[in-house]
């Protein structure tokens, strides 16, 4: 499959017309900028983490993302019962697992959940993906310390394992399903410099996924869209203050000339 | 009653004098920016949802904002906690029950919080003020679905069984008591685009609510502040990234004569 | 000790180069844009709260960030247990006594921590250190009411006490170890209409403390370094929501010559 111009403009003209529900169980310190991120974009999310609730919220969600980045034993819970009642009805999983592989509990508790559900798509950084695979890569907190080439293949390897798409995000994204690749160049090197911009990746990755039944493709179109803000974002800021800024009025403003004259993908 | 400039602009000058503490539980997506929201209008706002403090952060503010956008059973447990001693120390307690029926948990909530105490306040969107009166209305996750009108039929039904003032909000503001209804129709197209503005809407009813015994002349008030800053706000702003930004620029630098030129209420 | 621009900006250099890992157990309020502070400064955010994981965060960490702003029983049990390993460990503690003194619930958790592991600096307003002093002096909410003049005999009180360096933040920042006393009168009248930034200054403590061994050095640079970048921040600003933007923007851009030409400390 490739990414295109038409293919990427014909998913956000649909989470525009569509304003899909996103329902995320995520960290607490990106709840706020990623449910904007989403309002920019189009989608509509929600923010629900109580076991009493999260299976009816997942009934009327049209994709289901799972953040790891604040865990606790009775969010944990309710990422897993979620996750299930999401495999049930046939809506999509993005699990972003942040920090797996800096402690042992985060990484027991993603094995955890990818025993109890299988996830449409896994969106990590090198370090994350890696030690998904179990290399023996380490993960300094939440920030990746690993290659790119090392965990291209690292995340092959998930993807056959748990048969679905995993993405590697880095100067270059990778999208694999555990045969083809495609690799989006778009970015800016102050995104790291901002918090949360992986989650809010994967919250993306939820919206493309509510519109488009291939994970491969939505992932891709999620990635390209998050580089292309962030280039946008990066031209018109000092720092990464008004960055952060400018990255929701770019998704706000995103137009199909502006992503022809940007896409890079391969 | 009838919103005057005078009338809110006294309110105004209150509160920066006075800085009023308003204690909140509220939901994590919105916890820093009701927060900021508070300070530039010039309130002093606290966050505490622990059990064990909860009647003593009531028994020192000025107002008691409850929030229903992230629940737990601990959080609910302090919600009824601190809304019983807000009822017994005559402090005004506003209610915000986001996304209720959206899912069965939220509505039991909503009405376990309604029969453990009287709020001064409630302000939800139409779908929600709908889900409230019971008539069986649809809440897309935390975004409305219903038209205006049948959410004003349904604020005065739940105004009068609850004894309280509710405020609808829209495009048009709907605030009620269950005979009066003022409309305020300032405000600008933009700010669905931003998480919780809703909740700031609360948040602010708290802070008016605080210098202002009138709940309807509060709320009315609140809602007026919202939308002009609002306008202020779009006026300047490329898209909901730095809409949210000049938001609370123009609530701190809010002048009677602006209100003058822009209040529109009936 | 002194306070140079030499010494200010060679810590700052080795922040930017290690990027050392914070772990922050920190309010609800904050976690974004303390995150968000210390990526702008050069460190590295991690936020950790389960009793189950904080040891090995901990392990990995240059600093812990104990902040009591949203406090409940689970967080206080990991707050604890992450703040003993620190001690075993030889990681620096920073507390922030948020709102001591305003509830008997946060006044206790503040003296159990205090009496489970010692921390490095304490930082707090005026009201929260005189609290900690047991002087009797009222907080109201998390907002000072306190004289700075008082509170600089409570934090010379309390830093004897625990043998532990005791930052009072406010219009002139005062750190003492027991014996010396510096100032630092950088900063900004806007800062406290934006939330958090006293939570920032005690983050950005951390991202000091784990690059310098001495704890008033480590305290006095970066409450030098919050006065300086708010100093810029207002420069451009048009309230606090743009001053919240342009201060992330500052931190990052933070040059020798800025630090040069504003910092007065003595």
């Amino acid at each position: 499959m490739k990414i295109t111009v038409e293919s990427l403009w014909s998913d956000i003209v649909n989470i525009r017309q569509q304003s899909p529900l996103v329902h995320n169980i995520t960290n607490y310190v990106v709840m706020n900028t990623t449910a904007n991120a989403l309002l920019a974009l189009g989608a509509s999310p929600v923010m629900a983490h109580a076991v009493e609730e999260v299976a009816d919220m997942v009934n009327i969600a049209g994709a289901l993302v799972i953040n790891i980045g604040t865990l606790s034993e009775r969010w944990i819970q309710a990422m897993s019962r979620a996750a299930m009642q999401a495999n049930q009805q046939g809506v999509p999983i993005i699990l972003d697992p942040v920090g797996v592989g800096a402690t042992a509990y985060r990484t027991t508790t993603a094995s955890e959940l990818l025993a109890a559900a299988q996830p449409a798509i896994i969106r990590g950084n090198a370090s994350e993906i890696s030690a998904l695979a179990q290399t023996g890569a380490k993960t300094k907190g939440v920030d990746s310390l690993e290659s790119s080439d090392a965990a291209v293949a690292s995340a092959q390897q998930v993807a056959a394992a748990q048969q679905c798409v995993v993405c590697v995000s880095g100067a270059t994204d990778y999208i694999v399903d555990g045969k083809e690749t495609i690799r989006i160049k778009n970015g800016h090197s102050m995104m790291p410099k901002v918090t949360g911009l992986g989650c809010t990746a994967s919250a993306l990755c939820g919206a493309f996924a509510a519109v488009n039944p291939a994970p491969l493709m939505a992932a891709a179109h999620a990635m390209a869209v998050m580089g292309i803000a962030g280039e946008l974002a990066a031209a018109q800021a000092d720092g990464p203050g008004s960055f952060q800024m400018r990255f929701l009025d770019a998704l706000y403003n995103l137009t199909e000339t502006e992503i022809a004259r940007r896409l890079n993908a391969a």
